[in-house]
């Protein structure tokens, strides 16, 4: 993502007006190749930084909470950036960008954030939802935003299976690694589903009977692909085609080639960034 | 839409074997140049009449009770198809057809019709909802659903223009009229507006406050574009620039010339349609 900074202001004036903002978005990530900024390819990050940089008139460095893959969505992505000069009118500038932007991104709001406010190592958790349909028919106004499978699950061994991921792990079996020596250590908070009947309002009555289930999961930070790596294992578990036990084995023996496949993008969606300790209990 | 159709089989066997079936379905419309066949663009009626013909292995002509235009949803849509032959097992066709048309067009479900039931003919009443997101900010995830308007929308005002449309009337005024010789009046059993306000879930808290308005119009039956032409003008008179009465003086002029621009397809989808008399009390 990086782009080439003109040189910072010269001597002369003493005090320089550099001012941090704090960019909060969602985003629908069906026609997006993810966040960062690709060369030859549409990403948010690319089409945001644009955007900025036709309204401040100024080139544009983004730092973003989560970088989210190809076909994932946002709820709530948090992005600073740093702009010189006079202070823009925020509102106005969300406004400008919103028009800019629109339909696949929304900047909820645009806030001033202290100098040291950073949206991605200032974070101490995210949470990502990612969404299940089961049910004999799929449902096309949900087929952006759900994965759809035809089996019933078993919600009480997919909690069970969820529940050995919560505490401090090495997540090797459930991530990529691009670098041999990077850590995959990481706390997940909480990890859990629900459901929810599909309604006649969704369905208007036709469909078959059908769920949709909701897996929650927050953590200190995730690797990469760790949320759809997990959904794929747990789902597993939730058509009985794998033991709830046999997640926390695959957890331990720290091999990704042991995992069952990706859950497909579309269910993915990153819900939350907090910027305070995390609230719950100690784990 | 018509097809050319095979003769049907000669004599010997005196017992025909025709069926008649009725598909109650759903699609996005998002990506579809409405439901009616039309060469060299891709609609609803077209994919579905290939994928019936593709796994019944024989020319389908296709009955839909509402042709929905470009860009417009249906979450009950219903058609009538009569197969030749052999009894196909209905639940197995259904999946057949999904697994053609996934994601954006669902059958829900299949069953044997009456010989002189006749999804567009027998049909007595058809309901359409248009939804409509009033806030500051327009929300990615429900962009390709709904009509977003920054302006905030007075409901009582609304309400009382959509009230003075029930009963019957020449609906000129809102309707494309391909032949001047056709009548374009029509009942309109209930016309009104319910809100929801956005909630957290939908925009994460960070959103600006706003509201789901959903206009729900039921009718013995819709001339062209009559739906959006309607909502177009309650909007207009939902932000204060038309008044209420100014709607009635519109109808009784039956003057397509008079009306405010269409509402924009995306927020409107068939609802249901009725093969039994309305079943509200008289109007």
């Amino acid at each position: 993502m990086a782009i080439t900074a003109e040189p910072p202001p010269q001597g002369g004036s003493g005090a320089s007006s550099t001012r941090r903002l704090r960019l909060d978005l969602a985003y629908d990530g069906s026609g997006f190749h993810g966040f960062a900024e690709n060369a030859g390819v549409r990403t948010v990050g690319g089409e945001l930084r644009q955007a900025l940089e036709r309204v401040l008139r100024q080139p544009v460095t983004l730092t973003c909470a989560g970088r989210t893959d190809t076909g994932v969505h946002a709820r709530a992505q948090v992005v600073t950036i740093d702009v010189q000069g006079e202070a823009p009118e925020l509102e106005r500038l969300r406004d400008a960008l919103n028009g800019a932007l629109r339909p696949s991104v929304a900047v909820w709001s645009i806030t001033e954030a202290p100098p040291d406010f950073d949206a991605r190592f200032s974070a101490r958790w995210r949470r990502y939802r990612y969404r299940v349909l089961s049910a004999p028919v799929h449902d096309p106004m949900l087929a952006a935003q759900l994965w759809w499978v035809r089996d019933a699950l078993d919600g009480a061994a997919m909690d069970a299976a969820a529940a050995t991921l919560v505490g401090e792990h090495d997540f090797s079996s459930f991530c990529r690694r691009p670098d041999p020596a990077a850590s995959l250590v990481r706390r997940v908070h909480t990890a859990g589903w629900s459901v929810a009947p599909v309604t006649s309002e969704a369905t208007g009555g036709l469909g078959s009977d059908g769920s949709i289930w909701t897996f929650e999961i927050a953590a200190s930070a995730f690797c990469h692909q760790m949320v759809r790596s997990i959904v794929g294992a747990l789902v597993h578990v939730g058509r009985g085609r794998l033991a709830p036990s046999a997640v926390a084995e695959l957890l331990a023996a720290r091999d990704r080639n042991g995992a069952p496949n990706l859950a497909p993008p579309q269910g993915l969606t990153l819900w939350e960034v907090g910027y305070e300790p995390w609230p719950g209990p100690a784990d």
